[in-house]
Parts: structure tokens; sequence; C-alpha cells
């Protein structure tokens, strides 16, 4: 058994972007063709493809797929069109920084390219794409093996949300522990939230790790606390949205909660992330903004009304851990443990 | 606007059992009647009514309705065929306490009154089931009374799963602090957890919240936390399924994960119940048992599959809340501060 991979190229400068549409998933797995610019931006808007890394890829490959539209006009033309294009890509998810910062890195190599033939450009954009999609696999894989000095040989571990392959371009950030892991022949059992009000925990994450061949049971959120109380959980590990320079990181809503009942119980709690998730701009966690979206996601699922008319939800994206609660951050360039400035400073700068 | 009520008689001896059919909320308000025994069993069975009061309050009038079935009999076969009806009704739902206690009650009665004629034997036990109606009432009445002490003039209250009128004959044991609360002029806010896996808090209280005229806010269970941080809630007041001696306190799953968040805040964590509640045979917590339930509860959101195939589930339906978590226990007999056995013994001894 094996996890199908969220992004995947076929072909040269004239091929197709394959996605797996997660919208369908658990119930069903099936991939999208895109070979035109509209069909990748809808795949990002409808969530087809998401996890910030993944989207960052998917964009990556867009950027060429966009370029092809090129063909007809005069060089002269190029440029002024390219960056309606980019712009109009980069509209497909207006929040996702890996998605501007891919389409940036495409928009230079496109700069340095276009005084080339077409397909040389074209080229360069392919091989820009596919750089970064080996980037973002290297980073996965370097963040699990790093971890897993904290990775005992027999254990139990709970995660939140989805970190994982589905949501990059190689074997995830959260779950790539596992997975390296499970590699070097450690026993690993996995436990997943199901992580209202989106259940990626229990439509992603407990997918793919049961692709993986990891006995994987899911849990309602509330039931995380009774589950450390009768000793069934050994760590936890999450991955990040953001991370501010003195190690508090923002994470899927529930993740503070879940630190927070994982320290009352002497559980280790892990973070794990590449280290563009920093922001070494915000001192603290409490600069980090953060969203709050639409009531309907809390009073409802799949077109089923949950809660009465007339009243509110409160519906944050994510929240903040402090970082005296996380236990260590893993990141592809190691171990920051105590979380703290200077920890995290000396750690990426490496 | 006004709760329904979720039990009620219509009529004298020979009249009907009217019940709020809870599977229909939130989106529908319909009541079900009940004047043969069979359709009292089938409503306690698919849980049209619920919560241990109600159902024993249902249970008693449902005693009644069977005992109309004598009618053709002769007084000597009242009492064996009397027995198999109860039983009948018993094995509705065969883990609720209040069921077999609202049943034997009245089968004392039957057995009392017996002797007389027909019509005064029902009229007897159309009495009786009043009697516990009116004490189930005054219970909840009492319990908000008391814990007027505890609820400030001005408040927002946290609560989880559905310990209100929709539980009870009366007006609720939890969310009875919240109405004598409104009552008495203070200004309330609630919110309240929406409680997966069955989703009582988002289905039942804040229906029951709303209509009460009290603004009501709904989150997802792992937001408590979040809201908790920002400092939008004053306190948090739940029920309780079973009471051990010392004062530990089994409830809904996802109340210890909530005490446990609400003391790391700083926040007050009450629990409201009938001295009813406490199992005084019972040491400590953790000799309460816990069932497990169904993975397919876990696995499902409103009737749409939510996990994939072949993962496993771990579905406690109540978890135990440590005395120490809890800042006080209030029940219709007083307020039980701080939670340990002497304070049990003492405010249970009135």
């Amino acid at each position: 058994m094996t996890i199908p991979s969220a992004v995947e190229w076929k072909g040269g400068w004239d091929g197709e972007l394959s996605l797996l549409d997660q919208t369908l998933l658990p119930e069903r797995e099936e991939r999208l063709t895109c070979s035109k610019v509209e069909e990748v931006w809808e795949s990002i808007r409808r969530l087809a493809v998401r996890g910030a890394p993944a989207i960052g890829v998917a964009a990556a490959y867009g950027a060429l797929i966009g370029a092809r539209k090129l063909k007809d006009l005069s060089p002269s033309e190029w440029e002024g069109e390219y960056s309606k294009i980019l712009e109009y890509l980069s509209s497909s998810r207006p929040t996702a920084v890996n998605l501007f910062w891919a389409l940036n890195r495409q928009e230079e190599v496109f700069s340095k390219n276009q005084h080339k033939n077409f397909e040389e450009l074209l080229e360069a954009l392919l091989e820009s794409a596919k750089a970064i999609h080996r980037e973002d696999e290297r980073m996965c894989r370097s963040i699990g093996e790093h971890g897993q000095a904290l990775i005992p040989q027999k254990c139990r571990v709970l995660t939140h949300c989805n970190a994982g392959s589905l949501a990059t371009g190689g074997m995830g950030t959260a779950l790539s522990l596992l997975y390296i892991a499970k590699e070097l022949g450690k026993e690993i059992e996995a436990f997943t939230d199901e992580t209202r009000p989106l259940l990626q925990g229990s439509r992603l994450s407990a997918f793919e790790l049961q692709r993986s061949g990891i006995p994987t049971t899911v849990i309602c959120d509330n039931m995380a606390a009774s589950l450390m109380r009768e000793g069934l959980v050994d760590l936890v590990v999450v991955g990040a949205d953001r991370i501010a320079r003195n190690g508090d990181g923002a994470n899927k809503i529930g993740t503070y909660g879940l630190a927070l009942v994982a320290h009352h119980h002497g559980i280790p709690f892990y973070m794990a992330a590449p280290s563009s998730t920093f922001d070494l701009s915000l001192e603290r966690g409490d600069q980090i903004p953060i969203e709050h979206r639409e009531g309907e996601e809390v009073f409802s699922f799949a077109g089923q009304r949950t809660a009465p008319k007339g009243v509110q939800a409160y519906n944050p994206a994510f929240d903040v851990t402090p970082a005296h609660l996380i236990t260590a951050i893993i990141t592809e360039k190691g171990i920051i443990q105590p979380v703290n400035r200077e920890e995290v400073e000396r750690v990426l700068r490496k």
C-alpha cells in the first residue's frame, strides 16, 4: 500500500499536471488532469489540492502551463501577458503565502529566460517547477530524519489536522516522522483527531496513514484528553502554519488545547515545520493574525444543518500554542529544543 | 420565546403522553403523541426522548399507559401481566438507571392500589407519574436557584452536551443556572460546544438556549481553549452522569479536557446534578464504568461518511473529571465546595 501523491507532473514542457482530488477523500480516490491554466486555478480554489507546500508546487507547474498561452504572441508581448497570467493564478487562494512565493520564483525564471526561444523558456520553467517539487520532497524527508531522535522504537503518536503527504510535494511535515520511523522498522501506531470543522484529520490524515500501512485510529477532537489519561499516547506531533521568533506557533484550531492537555499528562508535544514557516519579523505568537471563518462550517456538515437558525458561531481557523508548551520544533535544519528565541535563531542560522 | 417541553401529559388517566421528537431537532420541531405502550417504548428506544431525568418522567407516564392494557383482564391476572409490561418498557434503554427507578416506583404504586377498582388504580398511577414529573421540575429549579451564588450579574457561560430542559421534566440541571439567572435579570451570554460525536450541544443546547432568548454561540469542541485564552468565557457549567463519593464526576466525553483547559486559564468549572447522580458506593471516579460505543459514530458526521474504511475508532461515551478540577458541584440540596468526600457527604446528608 502506498499513498497517492498530491501533485505529479506527467511528460515534458507540453505535459500535464496530475492532482489527487482531495475533496472526494476518503470516499473516492480520483485524479484530476490539468492542461489549462484555468483548470489549475479552479483546482486550487476549490481545495482539490491544499496544504501550503502542495499548493506551492502545483502553482509552480501552473506557471509553466500558463506560459504555454503565450505561444501565438510575439516575444515583445510576453512579459505583460505573463504578468496577467500569474496574477490570475495568485487569485485562486488569496491567503496562501507559498502560492505567491512559487509564482514569484517562476516569474524570475521567466525574466531570466525570455530572451531564449519559446521552447527553451518553457523548458526552464519546467526545470524550475521540478526543482521546487524536489526541494519540497527533500525538506519533508529531512524533517522526518531529524525527528527520529525523538521517536522511540515503539510508540503511539497522536496528530491533528493533516500535515502529511497530501499537504506537500513529498511525505509531509509532521507525518514524515511516522513514515521515516516505519521505514526504519520502528513499531508505530497512529491516532488522529478528526479536526472539526473541516475534518482534515479523519478525511485526510487517516486516509494517508492507513495507506502507508500504519495502524490508525480516529478520535473526535474532544477525546484526546481521555486517550492520554488512559496512557494510550506516547507523543503528539502536529504541523504549523506560522511560527514567531520566540517559538510560539500557529496551527489548525484545536492545536493549543491539545498542547495543554498533553502538557498536563507529561506527554511530549512536537511541532514539525520547514524553516520557511518561521516569520522572524514577529517577536511573539500574539502578533500572528488569526483568520476567522464563516459560521456555516460550524453549523453544518455535507449540507446537513446541525445547529438551529439564529445562533452565532465562533470559528477561528487557527490558534497559537505558546513556546513553553512545545517540547521541540523539528525543521529540515534540525531540532529546536528547548523552544525559545535563542534556539530558534541558532537552528535557523544553519 | 419559550422552550418546548420534552415531556407533557394531556388529560386524565385516559389521556396521552406528548413528547418533543428530539431526533428532528434543530431542523424541525414536532411532537409525538403516545397512547399505546409500544409507542412509548419506541420513543425511548430511538432517542426521541433522551436525558436521564426526562426518560424517567416519560417512563412513569408510560407505566400508566401500560396499565390501561389490563382493562379486559380479571384483577387476579393484573399483577403478572403488569410485570411483563414494565419489563417490556425497561428494555427500551437497557442502561438508563432513571428508567428502572421510575418503573420500580410505579410498580410499588400498582402493588399498593391493586385492591381498588380499575379507574382508581389508573388514577393512582397518574398521580404518581405527575408527582415524579413535579419532583423533577422542583429539582431543576432548586439546582438553578442554589447555583445563583456562583453566577455574576453579567457573565458568559460555556456548556458542553445537553444538560438542559430537553433532558429533564423541568428547566434542566446545568442550564437551569442560566435560565434562573435570566429570570433574575442577570445578563447572560451562552457558548456551547457542539459535542461530537452526537452533537447534543449544537443540536439541542443551542436550540433551547436560543429559544429562551439567551444570546448563544456554537463552537466546535476544539475551540474552547482558544475561546478561553481570548478571555471570552467567565465560567463553565456542565451536567453529570455519575459522581463518586470523593466528587470525581463522569459526564459526556470531552468534559475532562474542558475541565483541564478551564483550570489552566483559571476559569471556574462547575458540575450541576441532582443528588440522585451520586453513587456513594464508589469511592473514586476510576471505579465508574465507561461505555465504549461503536466506531460508526466517529466515522460519520450527520449521516455522511468522513473516515476511510479500514481504520479504527476510539469512542468512549463518557470521561471522568477528577474532583480537584471541579470548582463546585451544584445539587438541589446545595453547593458542594470544595469538592471532596467530606463536603459531598455533608451536603447530601441535608
